[in-house]
């Protein structure tokens, strides 16, 4: 199955969302403390940060690993948007801004996961 | 002189459009070769490619060091849109596009360069 | 079965080393022309530097998705090795060095991909 | 006046491990919370791992822009070395390290930015 160049395109910019979003959402954490500051959290979104990047780049060059870890990176938005979820139970709109674009990246990217360049 | 949210937006989203250009004409200059791949025009992409990344990371969470970074990457940037237009001779498609959005992050990293977060 | 600590360290180390590699090899092969900049061989150059770097931070992190990253680097690693066999004929002594650390890094990173942090 | 390779070669490597060492004190600093996890203190961490990255990269391939941005860095590791400082009071080991890693990696940046490539 060959990935439409929409799809391809739909995929860079929800990474590069995804990838800004996570980034402005550890600085909104780190300054709210508490509950924002669980390790495993801010963990997940920097991991969240930095394999967007490299997903974007991937499919930016047309790598033939671009599905490999497109898989990889949706799995990890998936996990980002329920930490999300759980840290901003619902009334914080940076953390629902951050869960929603993780969940359009875990989508999109799952796409590419199952294409072949 | 306050960098308003506005114009720190549009430097965000000039980095990542530059930052994702660059990504792609260096695939773009190494599948056509002959003058396209010459060592200083390729060199120059990816240090824009990779500049820019840090200037968006940089500005997204307002740190303290992006008006010294976004001074370098504006310089970085204009270098980087002469030799599009050198290599590109103004009949290349993508160099000419890529050449337009260094110019354009060229001009907002400028602006950010003498505003003070 | 549990990462050593020890084992973790050698990976790190490889990866950036690796990184540190590419990033060279893609100069040198810029600096050469002709068969030294075939798209694929470039290409695979720029992932490997790239995956390396990111498999590094999640390790230095202890992330969750380290193995799971560590197994799509040790497959670009591989691949890039032998890459770097063809090009080089045996004969350049940097593709040579970066083969030799391709294949240093695949090994690591696979050892990586088996262990659970 | 010229870079002697080998002041670059220690600039390089000061940077990787500088790189790796605020990742891996972003980690322990956010596992301890209280006065670790201050807002100014994080950023200042995650500036420093960027930024070293980046003046690794350059550095590398003998980009032109290296001196500018290894001023920076310069500037960012001082920076960064006098938090880990302050926040660990000269007891906690991993910030001592680090802070001793960010001053070092100041001095060779400091040293690149002052010769010409």
């Amino acid at each position: 199955m060959q990935a439409t160049n929409q799809a391809v395109q739909q995929a860079i910019d929800d990474c590069k969302e995804c990838h800004a979003i996570c980034v402005q959402t550890i600085q909104h954490d780190i300054q709210h403390g508490g509950p924002h500051v669980a390790p495993d959290h801010l963990r997940l979104l920097e991991d969240c940060a930095q394999i967007c990047q490299l997903s974007e780049d991937l499919m930016l060059r047309s790598s033939p690993f671009s599905p490999a870890i497109c898989e990889v990176c949706a799995d990890v938005c998936d996990r980002c948007a329920v930490s999300c979820d759980q840290v901003g139970k619902g009334t914080d709109a940076q953390l629902r801004a951050c869960a929603d674009q993780c969940r359009r990246c875990a989508q999109s990217c799952r796409q590419m996961a199952h294409m072949r360049p």
